[in-house]
């Protein structure tokens, strides 16, 4: 029914009292993402861990509406290398997205085509305004877990390839406890690639 | 610039860290809103009483953009009305809201051009829900103040003026502490009425 509805979050676990879909993401599903690939095979080879879970409320997919869920981003690295969403761009570029941040400690990483990128700190309480043509992927570099409730226009659908391909600009690491901002060794600005090959 | 940006609640107030516009409410800007005209007369002439206050932050009003801001609420009394905002229809009426409770106890009364109505209760981390084509007036129902996250589509707009012309169709009364929703003897089937006259 079209009618309006509420949902109440769980403190501490942030499960949201109504859900549609539950997504469950495990270390498998983020093949290629993290860039210590021994790393991520070594832990592959123990075990299959749980990294991050989203619960979503259905909407339609039209621009009037307002696409809307839970994302919780669970404690833990592959290396040295945070647990973190896959990220992505909206495949309709000119989209934006809200995040408030429930709880936990985190990063937004976000990059746009031409290659500017940003990074945001969250803990709770912050909220994030995320414009048009910025890709987006959370990272959580604290010991528990993230929780971030996300908005975003019904219509924006997904584009994961173009990360998929090469990651984000930044990657966040911890170094000797700390989260650091490093260059993505493996990112190159396919833009200027585009334009030397032409 | 279009760059991703944060802004932080301050606990308490609720008060962005970051906005654009502060919208301030006194009760003179809500003449005919309030069912008890008496009630209301009598408050304006001892004084003019903030009701609410809206912080926004400025985005495009495009589609693909998310208006956003903090609408507070405070605590008081209209005769037996509690504060309330003007309550709108979107101009665009197939957009949605969503709203996030940060504080206080209110309630969100909502109704269709069709004349279905809805009310939802709103504590701290209540998440509401607004479909498509469905006004929508909050309310503080409580002692503290309200505070209220919300998001909508760039393209929404608001038109005031429906409501203006017969409120909503309940009104929320404080019978002996208790928060009550009742018709509100004015209102009448607008729809109904048009049919009636062709």
């Amino acid at each position: 029914m079209n009618i309006p509805y509420t949902f109440d979050l769980a403190p501490s676990t942030w499960i949201p009292s109504r859900y549609d879909n539950h997504i469950i993401r495990k270390l498998s599903s983020m093949k290629g993402q993290y860039y210590d690939t021994q790393a991520f095979d070594r832990l592959l080879a123990q075990s299959d861990p749980l990294l991050y879970e989203v619960y979503e409320l259905s909407r339609p997919s039209v621009a009037g509406e307002l696409l809307h869920g839970i994302s919780i981003i669970h404690p833990g690295k592959v290396g040295n290398e945070y647990y973190m969403t896959k990220g992505h761009f909206h495949a309709v570029l000119d989209t934006a997205e809200l995040y408030y941040c429930l709880g936990g400690n985190g990063m937004m990483v976000m990059e746009t085509p031409e290659g500017d990128w940003a990074v945001e700190g969250f803990t709770a309480g912050k909220t994030l305004y995320i414009p048009p043509r910025w890709a987006h992927r959370s990272v959580n570099v604290g010991d528990l877990d993230l929780a971030l409730l996300f908005i975003y226009p019904g219509h924006a659908g997904h584009d994961y390839g173009t990360i998929e391909r090469q990651g984000f600009r930044k990657l966040v690491l911890d170094e000797g406890g700390e989260a650091r901002v490093v260059d993505n060794p493996r990112w190159v600005h396919l833009e200027q690639i585009k334009s030397l090959l032409l």
